[in-house]
């Protein structure tokens, strides 16, 4: 099932985008960030690093870490800091995504089989607090109060998000902002912290450190969005799981919450059906793809997450041109035109 | 089925050992801190206080926050640091239970059913996530590093430890020596870090700080001892759940090691199939529990728990004799006649 989201034609003078210029900007502090990851993970408990790195090594983009690296860069940091920060971001990151699997009964992670499936829920939550207890440990050698202040934030309020999205699960009554306000919690927030705190070990001024913060969320916003867009209309490939795997969980998301609003009785009680009571038949998903191109739902969330990228990249203004901030930049366009 | 554990006569000339000492010392401390866990557990997220307060409000004794509070007591500490690092840790503990209702299936915990039974595996773990990242936070609030440092590492060690438990789990062979391993990191290192962490704010010497880490540290893996002896011959009143628990779920707990070792291979076939196959016929229990008395198993589990108990005494030797001090010493009596 192919389905073709739109995109913006001028979008399209530019080259492709990609991680290109990210990736060469901070790739010798990545390797460093790779190594402490790959060295973290050690365990005499064997399953520990079998099942984080089995993860770790399933060729996530690392984004995270690589945003607080380069969010490091920009604001002139010259220390060492940043390398064990990004590292307890990716940490964080990854027990989030173990724990999700759990939440979730995710099969599939990042086209490979979900840990879960190979050693267990219980693995899946205990190598989680194993990860998110080094990342503690490693923002705690790192010393810095404030940095400390909100990474440990940014953990409470994602897992705030996440019971929020358990609670609001099923309801296709949720409004837009509703929605907006669980993923702000679950996915925006670590992009915001990874961002934020690399103005703050450089010890730069608020309005730095607030404009970082400020490109992170809206990134962080912009990339769930195109996420859920992609869920209804990617490739297996480019998804590491399958199309329809948010319908099939009956998670609301935003293209559901724009087609179920414009839609009329008969398509509602349809999303209630699939959605709430989770009575999926032969030819649901289909008509779901219909219905969701019927009311330009797909296009519409990619819109919206266009909207967040501009924001992320007006965060921005402030700093003078060089590469970390054309890096920066790129790395919103790239996330937005994963939906093309 | 009544099991009278066996207990050292010598004990019976002092009174019934009881927490009343250290309760008397910790009083306007502990209502602080009862203060602090209720305004901490809150959210706008309403499933979120009431998975946290179903089993915070369950009548736990809520031992180990007061072991930090009377061991900043014991050291002079003046200061309000310990009031957020006691709440900080019974969250860890908090956060803890809820991971491991879902790790061992439970179906009950301090004589109510799990919350994992009321709202899910989902919620269960998701705001033990919320509970160690608002753990986080108050150590952090407290702002002393040795601290944050302690504690972040007993959370590390915790985990690597439920994981050892994980793989070593259905494995008859286990040895004393490995089981001890296992104990100390999943129980006993957070008392060792609760009772650390009151010199360390103290600004005490290394010599008190290693001897409160040591006390707690040996009252832990006494207290896991005791608690593994109950599991065959306690109450279900003392226990908070059913007798037996622990053989139903093919737990390898030290009765088990003892039994197994010097029993013949006609007994060791029958822990075998009970214990690492998991099955379990009509009289099965009753035989094991014939099995730990032939063996003395039960007996002796509570003498190795009454040897760390007595360290845990000695360790508080170089501490001038008042009330935190002899409050302490009755807490390790306590946890020890427990089996009685």
């Amino acid at each position: 099932m192919a389905v073709v989201l739109p995109f913006d034609p001028a979008a399209e003078i530019d080259a492709e985008p990609s991680l290109e210029g990210i990736l060469t900007l901070v790739r010798a502090d990545m390797e460093r960030v790779n190594a402490l990851i790959l060295s973290r993970t050690g365990s005499e408990v064997t399953m520990i690093p079998e099942v984080a790195q089995h993860l770790i090594s399933s060729g996530g983009k690392r984004l995270r870490p690589i945003l607080t690296l380069a969010t490091a860069d920009l604001t002139g940091y010259a220390g060492d800091g940043h390398i064990k920060l990004a590292a307890s971001v990716e940490f964080m990151h990854t027990a989030t995504l173990l724990h999700d699997d759990v939440v979730d009964d995710s099969e599939m992670r990042r086209g490979k089989l979900a840990a879960r499936m190979l050693w267990g829920n219980e693995a899946s939550v205990l190598v989680g607090d194993f990860l998110l207890g080094q990342a503690f440990r490693m923002m705690i050698e790192v010393g810095n109060m404030r940095a400390l202040d909100i990474l440990s934030t940014a953990a409470v309020v994602i897992a705030e998000g996440e019971v929020a999205q358990l609670a609001a699960a099923k309801n296709t009554a949720t409004s837009e902002d509703e929605y907006l306000a669980v993923i702000r919690g679950k996915t925006a927030e670590l992009f915001a912290a990874a961002c934020e705190v690399g103005p703050v070990i450089a010890g730069r001024p608020k309005v730095e450190q607030s404009a970082c913060r400020s490109y992170g969320m809206n990134l962080g916003i912009a990339f769930q969005l195109i996420d859920d867009a992609l869920d209804y209309g990617g490739s297996r490939a480019k998804l590491g799981k399958n199309v329809g795997d948010d319908f099939r969980e009956g998670k609301i998301t935003l293209p559901i919450v724009l087609a179920f609003r414009r839609g009329n009785d008969e398509e509602r009680a349809f999303w209630k059906r699939c959605l709430e009571t989770g009575e999926i038949n032969e030819g649901d998903l289909e008509h779901a793809m219909k219905l969701l191109a019927r009311h330009d739902a797909l296009a519409d969330t990619v819109d919206r997450a266009r909207h967040y990228g501009a924001m992320a990249k007006d965060a921005l203004g402030l700093f003078a041109d060089g590469p970390a901030k054309r890096a920066l930049l790129d790395v919103v366009d790239f996330c937005v035109a994963r939906a093309r």
